[in-house]
């Protein structure tokens, strides 16, 4: 079902010196910056690597406000890893085969993500404490 | 310097159970299972892609008692995402490239990893809060 890690989702308080840091440090690239105000996020995607199954990610969140899910994240942790996505085929298909299993779904339909793919949250308490994301990449149509 | 998201690294308090859950749930397969005394783990590798780069991994980690370093992280936070590691081609040159930008190792050599692999960590005070672990696999020699 799962056919990589699409991304690791890292919360930080300045997006602009994280994207300098991840850039200076590890060489990664910009491959698109967005701001979702329904998420409350302004957000980067730095590519780590081309597969066949698609790329993967380091995707950096800056909250938009305090009283936004990343927001309150970094109130009560700190800036860190704050999701995890993996990439799947048919992301409709994994929502239903998954929530058939008991997993509750903070998204039962995909709704839109970063870089024009389809997304969909599981709730971590579901997932033994760990914020994890389906992704489907945009078809070529 | 990246070639992959190698793998991310689950705290949990019953690898049993969390293996279990991620096979049901995801359909995941177990690769690997180690118990390594020096880090104070037991853990296990579920695969969840193939890629040209090297192979992503979920890595579950139980902790061998609380006084471990994972067994802190389940006290303070709960289960949950504990680090994520990327893939490198040469991971000396990686650390000696990483720490000549200041950010501080905590292995300033690799030591043995997961399967076979070389492995080091860098200080996540100086990665966002990322507990960030660099993995070069193993070579075909």
């Amino acid at each position: 079902m799962l056919t990589r890690i699409d991304h690791v989702g890292i919360a930080c308080r300045d997006l602009e010196k994280s994207i300098g840091f991840y850039e200076a440090t590890f060489g990664l690239v910009v491959a698109g910056r967005e701001e979702n105000a329904a998420q409350g996020v302004r957000e980067a995607m730095l590519r780590v690597a081309d597969a066949p199954a698609g790329t993967s990610y380091v995707q950096l969140l800056e909250p938009l406000g305090p009283d936004t899910p990343v927001g309150r994240f970094l109130a009560r942790r700190g800036e860190g890893i704050h999701h995890v996505g993996y990439g799947v085929d048919d992301i409709q298909a994994a929502l239903d085969s998954i929530g058939a299993t008991g997993v509750r779904l903070i998204d039962a339909r995909p709704r839109h993500g970063s870089m024009g793919a389809s997304i969909a949250f599981l709730h971590p308490a579901d997932v033994g404490g760990v914020l994890t994301e389906l992704v489907q990449a945009p078809g070529p149509g």
